[in-house]
């Protein structure tokens, strides 16, 4: 795993990431929409609640303001003899921040930690633009994702 | 949605469904490998305990065998305004079934527990071979799957 620059972290995310620049980074992926801080709250009481499913974690660059975002889902399963898949979700990097290789280097602790989570495998879904950094971060392609939108 | 052939249930898995011909319908999608009657109700209990997570929906025949089987992970995401995304997982139907819209009913059962859980999309994986089944059950390509194998 390459390293961080000098003074970025990876940690866990912490509730009060929310005031803490986590919203503008997530809305470079997609729709945010108007979270309070409550419902965030509520959120992240049910991650904490769940610690075995959800595992987000965040980057923060040398000011301590958040500047990337990922999350682990370990879903455990009856196939693989009881096996756990990792899902990797909600990739996102500040815009500001970019050629740091801070995606990679998120996507490769997100594997790791899958890993020393006994997950047989890690698969995420992506638009067909981006299969070349994922590649990069030793994934290949596995199959097609289908959506059924309400 | 269309109906079940007479005398069969859909229904949420049971925990002696393991001796119920759940593990042979499951062996028609992929490895499951030997479980323990013990290491099964280990994972029917977490399943149980995240029950927000994790809904097992089971089809049975008129001898109450199950025939068909597959799982709706819905996920509480930030992105969407705090949303929620079902994950259609593990979708197995009896060989010895086929014919009957089994599968197809499975999806629109499952789609509609994602809806009245407040989905606003409900996504999978599969083989670019059965892309075709799922455009039946209403669904299209949103992306591309990526993996990473340990
Ligand atoms: C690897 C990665 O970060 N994939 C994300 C996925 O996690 C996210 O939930 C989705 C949101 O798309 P939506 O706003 O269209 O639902 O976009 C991408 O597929
Ligand atoms: C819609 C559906 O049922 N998709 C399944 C997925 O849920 C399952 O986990 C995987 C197992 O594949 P594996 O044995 O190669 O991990 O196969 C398919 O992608």
């Amino acid at each position: 795993i390459p390293s961080l620059p000098d003074g970025y972290i990876l940690r866990s995310l912490e509730e009060n990431d929310f005031n803490n620049n986590l919203i503008p980074v997530l809305k470079t992926l997609t729709t945010v929409g108007d979270v309070t801080k409550e419902e965030f709250a509520n959120l992240y009481s049910e991650w904490i609640a769940n610690s075995h499913v959800y595992n987000p974690l965040v980057i923060t660059n040398r000011e301590g303001k958040v500047v990337a975002s990922g999350m682990l889902i370990v879903e455990s399963k009856l196939i693989h003899k009881c096996g756990k898949v990792g899902h990797i979700e909600d990739i996102a990097v500040d815009l500001s921040e970019q050629g740091k290789k801070l995606g990679l280097i998120l996507i490769k602790n997100l594997v790791e930690l899958a890993r020393l989570k006994n997950c047989y495998k890690v698969i995420l879904d992506c638009d067909a633009k981006n299969t070349g950094f994922y590649e990069k971060c030793g994934f290949s392609q596995e199959g097609i994702e289908m959506g059924f939108r309400f």
